[in-house]
């Protein structure tokens, strides 16, 4: 670890000495352009400062449209620390650009304090994980008192679960000793909040109390947030992000719309059309596959197990079919479910010669990779990285992609800016509720109000040319809504 | 009105003479094989009968479809009265085989009173509704003291608002004198209600009583029933059929993608290839619309008021501008708002000679039609039934459809059948909640379960050679849900 | 026949006095909206009336779309008689209206003698054909020595085989007998030409010395010119107007891509989304039937016999098979191959209950409509016109449309007028071609010339908003073509 | 030039130190799988080897596609040397793995002498095609006196025009000296002429006495060849690989729909659902590149100078208009016109900011480069390799990918496996009827006969799950083809 600092004057991340921030300067100006979401909030609240005052820790995926999130927050007002949410996810010239900052250079950075590079150890994982909450040189150069910040952005919880364990443990007084039954990342876990009740025995407890909400970026981070609510345990209230249409219909459906076949192209180079290709699930990551698939000519068969998702792929037009009736004679393998075992061994070993096998649902056990792993005689070739052929003992060989992870971030570069700039226009917007609104955010997990919604759609008219409609007050009044919206029920499913 | 007659025995509507029964039949085997939901829950309950009891009150379009729902209504146990909901759209043919019944004759019906035909006055189809509420026949048959209906099947509100009105004004003791303000349709209203007041002063009240709950097919009145309860004025429980995922995603969006081309063919028989096509409106309707003009290879342009529509049909790759922007080169114009004045005088005038104007929406107000008709130098010309030239004072003409009321009813045939399974499946499924469970609803607006509306979905896949997955217990418990469902939050959006 | 006159005078078909000339003009002007190109040739050709002179023959089906089709004839100068080349086909109120003309009435008609109504029976059909080539009226009128056209205009090429075996009968100087081989059309056929070489000996012989040529619309009707010319016994000049890429492109793919839903619609009704249906054939007319039904929501398997167009077909992601391998899932049967026995009986056999039954490509032999026919056991219902359940032994019906005959034409309208807009104005310019440059086709077989492929295009881009980009001299000499085109290669394939 | 050997027993390029011979070998295994109309040649014709005595000099991107069709011809009987037909195309472990051979080490090669690797000088790129005429060690080898090879395998006709200049000025005596008026490229094929002729007198003239015949794959190397014929010049036969359908219609419209989005992905990262795209020419590239781009959810904007090609887009509902009329609104421009000047200096200077600028039509002239690049202010930013920002005089920038050329090639991966599999099969097959049957082909330009063509598409069905329907003999006979095909007539479109 040395070669990381945590001094906020100094360039907090290893790659300070490559010499990307300029490469990463260009890559945040192209993507500024896809962004018009979060360029309208800099237009709209840069003169009033809306974040001032707040500090925000963020954790999630150190990309490019990160940092275009990230100086979004700062033109608003707030100070920011980061750190990813994943260990392969950041993208180091995106990392060095945000952390020089526009003004400043890789000697004399200006910019956000950045704890991430890409190919993290889970240690280093979960000390940088620390790290955005050590406020205390920004608390030195402010004379204030803070201890940690007083906002969280999440993707996936890890920061949120980091402030409840640490205060739980220094609550009981010490930290647990591992189990059997904890996996490796859960130790780190343990060591990590060891050290911090080494240094501090109320560390966390004072975060906490500082601490006026949190937004969440994903489902995985939203049950562990109503968990903890309903558990009676959540300290702080949360904005679940994740459920508003312009961030859950958008990532899904059309992100995956567009990473699906780029990660394809990327990984295999293979000719989708005139290919069987097989979609698990039928929500809104496995309508944006099937329709991906479809406009590249492939033939697709969708699985269901939820008859009103499955009556919707037929009414598309869709044949659908268990996987066991029709595995033999599929091209293309893609689940997008979010449960388990998706895809099993003995399909795996029913499968043509080559088939290709991925996953852009969830974790990498939507395909039973550990059965593959286990299987005996099986052997396996990196025909390039994040392309595996897996040689079985039947003589056939499949092809796996990013190791049964996302391949639309394995294989592909993820969800593109545009897409990415609706999730990140709710966050901002959530996170100035929370910080100007907090009266309206007693501790309860919730959903931005629809008008929110509809101005992150908004937003992002203008750059796609639309054209919107304006109601009359007359029309307005006959469907008894306002002429400025909400213009739907809450309930209303697009 | 003597041509009708109301003994329940005798085959109570004017087509008797027709010899239109047999015809019907036909359709209604035809329509039955398009209708597996309904034909599943005949075979499921037709051993238990749960509707044994159930004197169900129906105000629904009487055509073939409904022929099967009604039929489908007794094979499970119940009596039945039936009416239509609309002056024009009842199918004689479907009338008449319904009333004769699958075993009976003209001379000798063995099936259901029926009220209803093509083309009644507004006082016939008062006169009609009022007689689906008198059960003397049935009462004197049974030999029991019943006045009405246990159970209402509605479609719009028209039955339950007869009800409500008539026990207000029994309250009052009076039917009110009809002022300035009353249209002639709530003259009629009153008029009929003053006949009932004469005959008994607590007829309604009875009727009221006597009620278990009712079942509503629409947005319209289901819009009625939440006002009627928030206002404390509800008289009985009520299941909002219109809301149900298989209801209103399968009506709006495959129903309209089915019958507004059907409908601009038999209308024009103009070519939708390569023309220009507006869609107001980006909700399920307009989705349906303008997939299915795309799919007869127009160019479709949307409007919309709504950002977070509007960006879902940028998305889909549709032009999204202003009415006003591409008036003058619209071939198509087609109206799914629900929303009045979306096409407006002033639009017609700058549209292209012979520019074809549709309301798949909602009423005809969509489109204004007063400001037509009233325009000085206009001529209407009718070109065949339901298509209309306006000749305009600008020296272009414009083709109105239906007159600008919904032309998927006026110049097609409607929902087709497979689509009307969805609906009817879970009016049926409604209906056996109301009266075998009638604990589960205290007065109220209800939706229907989950579980139910997934029952619905499952019951037509077979139909369609869909393969339904099953979860192993396992995943079902990795997320959370019953292995037979329901799959998904309340709030989720398909 | 006593309900005929052939009088050029009088009106010159029974329907004169049905009053039906002022519908059919409304509806003359509304398809004369959608055939820009004719429209366009009226109004470039109008002045110079290049036509003048010209005495056409025409047989082809007597619509709406074949009337501003002969009005644009009269319009550029020529003199027509016409017959329908369908029994069937005729609209009797567009026969009305061109009968009539613009400025007449039923009582003094000032149109074009036409000969054909609704429901002909083969003896008044060929009635019909023989009157179009008596133009003693016409001659007597203009002074001349007439016998008959100088150019016919053929749909199918009755026309054309009627003055071939005219000719050939009147130099063997006796029109043979029927022999058993000979079907009832043919036994017509012989008796009117027999009645013809009553009245003169060289009737025929005659007439086909004045003619200057013979324009062919159908694939059918060029496929017998090419083997009379073939075989050395070509009397005249003929141009394949079947093969111009606006015709046979826009017919076959675009034109059934709008009749063959319609067709389904009219019929039956029945949902096309989520049903499975069958191709047979993917050349242009499969082509335009599967991206319709797709269009629909159906999924499409479509079956193929030539390798190019199967390998096309899986491109287009599809599903390639054949037919008894799936006869049994598929809900709707479309034919479209232009061969026989393509839906044989033993498939019929194996179909799902109440399957639809349908042809869109060429005779009724593409089904084996004989063998149903035949089929000990089978009952056959019609529920209405056009629309047959066969009962069969199995215990299971299907449906048949149109009785295995076109359906386009049976179940809907047929080609739109934009459509036919196409073909028609290739047509013209076919039979200007005759008349002004006799020079430049002797005898033989000829496709128009590509740049007036190209004209016949570009007159209908205006009428959809299609703005075209001219070539720059540079960019034309950059491709060696002249700036107004031709812009492509003889075999190119579009 | 000191890396290179051109001993046929060494390995005779530069990369034979870098050890990719065993990445290139998986990746060869691979594309086999994506091949397969190669697979069944070697499974058809191993046994026979009809290629035996065969010596073909190959001149085609030396890609993993390109190692699988030469070691297609080896496996039929053939002896191969090759070059690249481009200085970029090359990859190196296809070079390394194909010279090596299946059975060879980089030390002890027993692969096809190969002259290619990716970064050729023209100096470098002209040596090595004149390699591959150089058959001396191979006839040493075999005992025999002959010079070069007897077929060639020709990709834009380089190597065809080498052999005919050669010939050219060894006629004449000497090699002219280069005039000002000479590109570099024209220099360097003088230069590498003048050292042949200074070795030898009648070296080329001997090389064209043993050929019989080229095939050639692509458009321009075909006008070469017609051009050469029509002006007497031709030396030996040639067939035209490239109008084949399974080569035209599969290169263009399915390759550039695979690869047009792969490109723009790889290059941009940018979500192209709810851009405006415009697409250039609406021949079988605009065809494949519109539908890949509606298919991501673009709105498709074609421009188009041929009025049927136009037609046709308007049709399939693409917008159709001048670029100048929507220049500002388009976020991204595609060029697939094959013509010059279509994207103009004036356009680019009216595009938004960031707007896109691709081809994938031919030449680099599509794309005013040469403007652009003498435009007085702009600036040329590299975002990455291929893909630059130009800074324009009017503030905006636009970015153009592969320096105006060929974007499926420098941005994606060219066409993939699957496509080239059926290019390659046709050159097979066109090797085939040169050596076997030269008698059937005196000089002249031919495309393949039709059952060849056929036989292509035929080959590669079964990867596809495609089962193909046969005639029955009574089918054949009657439509008039033979059961085997071919089934279509020479001119039909498909």
């Amino acid at each position: 670890m040395s070669l990381m600092t945590s001094t906020a004057t100094a360039l907090p991340f290893k790659v300070r000495d490559l010499g990307l921030a300029e490469a990463g300067r260009h890559q945040l100006r192209l993507a500024e352009n896809e962004m018009p979401g979060l360029m309208a909030l800099r237009e709209e609240f840069g003169p009033s400062q809306p974040l001032a005052g707040a500090r925000i820790a963020g954790s999630l995926h150190m990309t490019v449209q990160t940092a275009v999130l990230i100086e979004t927050l700062t033109a608003l007002g707030a100070q920011v620390r980061w750190a990813s949410c994943n260990i392969f996810s950041t993208q180091d010239e995106a990392a060095a650009a945000i952390a020089v900052g526009p003004t400043g250079t890789p000697d004399a950075p200006a910019g956000v304090p950045v704890f991430a590079w890409k190919g993290e150890s889970l240690e280093e994982y979960w000390w940088c994980t620390d790290r955005i909450f050590d406020w205390s040189a920004e608390a030195a150069e402010a004379g204030a008192d803070w201890v940690g910040p007083n906002l969280i952005l999440d993707d996936g919880g890890d920061a949120t679960m980091l402030v409840h364990k640490g205060l739980e443990f220094e609550k009981a007084g010490a930290v647990p000793a591992a189990t059997d039954a904890d996996n490796h990342e859960y130790r780190v876990v343990l060591d990590t909040l060891r050290t911090s009740l080494g240094l501090s025995s109320d560390r966390f407890t004072r975060i906490a109390a500082e601490l006026q909400g949190v937004t969440e970026e994903t489902t995985t981070g939203v049950h562990r947030l109503y968990e903890l609510h309903s558990a009676g345990q959540l300290l702080f209230p949360a904005i679940n992000v994740n459920d508003s249409v312009t961030k859950s219909k958008f990532d899904n459906k059309y992100g995956i719309r567009h990473s699906l076949p780029d990660g394809l192209n990327r990984a295999t180079d293979v000719l989708m059309g005139g290919k069987v290709a097989l979609v698990a699930g039928y929500g809104d990551v496995g309508k944006g596959a099937a329709e991906a698939l479809r406009g590249q000519g492939a033939r697709v068969i969708v699985t269901e197990v939820d008859p009103i998702c499955a009556l919707q792929a037929a009414m598309d037009g869709y044949q659908v079919s268990r996987i066991e009736s029709v595995v033999g004679e599929v091209d293309i393998f893609v689940s997008g479910t979010g449960n388990m075992n998706v895809i099993t061994l003995e399909h795996m070993l029913a499968m043509k010669h080559l088939a290709i096998v991925s996953n852009v649902g969830h974790f990498d056990n939507e395909i039973d990779m550990a059965g593959l792993e286990s299987l005996a005689g099986a052997e396996r070739i990196e025909i390039k990285p994040q392309v595996h052929e897996w040689r079985l003992p039947t003589g056939r060989s499949i092809l796996v992609l990013s190791e049964g992870r996302l391949m639309n971030l394995g294989n592909a570069t993820g969800h593109p800016s545009f897409v990415m700039s609706n999730s990140f226009t709710n966050q901002v917007l959530a996170q100035i509720e929370l910080w100007v609104r907090p009266e309206a955010y007693p501790i309860g997990v919730y959903v931005l109000p629809k008008h929110l919604d509809e101005k992150v759609a908004r937003l992002h008219l203008d750059a796609l040319g639309v054209e919107l409609t304006e109601l009359t007050p007359e029309q307005a009044g006959y469907i008894g809504v306002p002429v400025d919206g909400p213009y739907k029920v809450d309930h209303y499913r697009y």
